[in-house]
């Protein structure tokens, strides 16, 4: 049986909920035994309020601070505790718990989940911000503390299954499968009228728009192999990157004897959280199953790098080191917010990126010293700024 | 850096060479260092002797005694003892090793993979009969010796390095891959005039006549089927068999929490063979290596149990359990070799093995007590006495 005092920081999102629906399961299957420590959510207040109810929390958390009363008043004859405000996200990421799920995303999520990450508490990280920006202080602050660090994004869940953390020498290749996004067969002269109506479309996953548009540019796969490289401590030029439309094999891990695992199954971003929730145990749950002879056949081919620069993009980030990968990260975001704005074009987003790239590397944009988290938010405002300014004077111009 | 005492149970044959050839680039590269205790072939004197000379066992044995005299004076000048015959490939067995790999084929190679079990070396083993016919009690040796088994095939190999051998309760399922043999595409029409020099062109390995006719027939997996039961201890129902024609996928584990795990990888003996050598380490060779963008694609497709009946006598064999699988096993050879004999048909290699199971379950054919060696060995003599009568009697009746 799986016993955790868990915290879930971003609870009412996908992932959050998930999370509690998984445990929700186990107890009642037996599996599980779970005490909830906090529960942060964002402006949904009645599912936040649901959510403690059932689960009884210490307290309950809104990162909006003008939801204070609206909260308290949800939470009445519960005794459950109500709080609101980044600070107290913060704090309720610092409190004592066995397992800390930290799925609030961008920014916001970077702070609590450096937070989450010194309490020595096992680290479900869905929040990419932070790995992307500060990957190798997190993972050493973790570390420090005692903690374990488990990704939950299905691609770093897949190499996590079947890497070999006690010896991670024994590991040549990590291989990152991507979907190819919905613009994988598009000919290069039809990209530059790529629509945001048409880049949201995603085949495989639903997700936010602007994840959308990363998958679309593959600039999700740029950001993800980011976080390979931290995660496993594996150079760019160890990470390869293939096409797989069926989004069935998760991701490789090629050992040095040619031996190649890897961690299959429909796409679900269930299984990573179970995953995560039960590690080093599994849990079971009503998971969809792998049926290949059904599937027939899965296809795989080589991302085409020019019409996908920001595969190259990323591994030129992660070359340069330092604060490039953080830079590529903001700009990328300002870029693909731009570009559903339609204040850019698509084939822009990856211009205005390596731009940024190459303004921030040559102005020496780099980490300051002390905290690693308020460091990382720095540049990544510093690049954010950089990104707008490019985008402004690429409009100018045209 | 790897260490082992070896002994190598059947050296001559390619498991054997190749287990020897990846001992000697490991010393290479620094990658490992072996002593080797002995080395047994058969009636390739020159193989062993050469084997000898660059090994310095501290003996070697032909199992062929006709050929001691050979083998004496092709050691001559190396201080490397000779001896020949069964008794003194089991001897060989017998000897102190930490890592004996028993690729001695056929029931010879079940006396001295039985002899190996019980010494408390790890086994890495490429004899099937041995495990098919009496593997619970040769699992158990193994156990209570302090040894642990390791399967070389490649499909056993690929479940091994993603099973959680200390956890099987979080296992749900076991798919074993299969080529699908020659006669994948073969319309049920035609299959009765299917030669022997159709059925031994196997299209991704290359092996023995016999073992082609296996794959031809599927019962190559039933008896997979049969050793998967065994070395993960997991009932028939929870096996799967899918057709994947390409051999890239070498099998799966499926998880309870929905999650599938595979070893994947070109087809190449070498890859299972380096593996059990080096477990729980890796040691690095030139192993092909896994390029999914230039295969393009996998295909799957679920068994024909019509053409293929092999697969569901192997289920019936681990459902009826005792003596039956190594019946299966016993029938199955009798008739192969009387197909490649052409005194059968080749849908009635399954006819002879149903139906020997069939007599041999009425006449309650089962194992003795005592030595679980012995008794599967006495098992397996009547059951091919028993196969032989009824190809016998298929033969007058045509």
């Amino acid at each position: 049986m799986i016993r955790r005092r868990v915290t879930v920081l971003g609870s009412t999102g996908s992932v959050g909920s998930s999370t509690l629906d998984l445990m929700a399961r186990a107890e009642e299957t037996g599996a599980g035994a779970f005490e909830v420590e906090a529960l942060t959510g964002g402006a949904n207040i009645a599912r936040l309020a649901e959510q403690a109810r059932r689960w009884r929390p210490k307290i309950a958390v809104t990162a909006d601070e003008t939801r204070l009363d609206a909260l308290k008043d949800a939470l009445r004859g519960t005794g459950v505790a109500a709080a609101a405000g980044e600070g107290a996200v913060i704090e309720a990421a610092l409190r004592p718990a066995d397992w800390i799920m930290a799925s609030i995303v961008g920014a916001a999520g970077l702070k609590s989940a450096w937070a989450a990450a010194g309490t020595g508490a096992v680290l479900a990280l869905a929040n990419k911000e932070s790995l992307v920006c500060c990957g190798p202080a997190l993972i050493q602050r973790v570390r420090a503390a005692g903690g374990r660090l488990i990704p939950v994004d299905s691609e770093h869940s897949a190499i996590f299954q079947v890497f070999p953390a006690e010896a991670p020498d024994r590991v040549s290749r990590l291989v990152l499968t991507a979907s190819g996004g919905p613009f994988r067969e598009t000919p290069a002269a039809r990209m530059s009228a790529i629509t945001p109506e048409q880049a949201v479309a995603h085949p495989n996953w639903s997700m936010g728009a602007k994840i959308s548009v990363d998958s679309a540019t593959m600039a999700n796969k740029g950001l993800e192999m980011i976080e390979a490289a931290y995660l496993f401590d594996m150079p760019q030029d160890r990470i390869d990157v293939v096409v797989h439309p069926e989004s069935i094999i998760h991701s490789l891990v090629e050992y040095v004897d040619g031996s190649t695992l890897a961690q299959m199954g429909p796409p679900d971003m269930r299984t990573p959280i179970a995953c995560a929730l039960a590690w080093p145990g599994r849990i079971a749950w009503p998971a969809p199953r792998l049926d290949l002879a059904a599937l027939g056949r899965l296809t795989f081919q080589a991302p085409d790098l020019d019409r996908f620069p920001a595969l190259a993009l990323a591994r030129e980030a992660l070359r340069t080191g330092g604060a490039a990968p953080a830079v590529f990260n903001a700009a990328n975001e300002i870029a693909a917010l731009a570009f559903l704005d339609r204040k850019l074009g698509f084939l822009n987003i990856a211009a205005v990126v390596a731009e940024t790239l190459e303004r921030a590397t040559k102005s020496g944009m780099t980490f300051g010293s002390g905290d690693a988290c308020a460091a990382a938010l720095a540049v990544d405002a510093q690049a954010r700024g950089l990104a707008r300014s490019i985008i402004t004077d690429l409009a100018k111009a045209a």
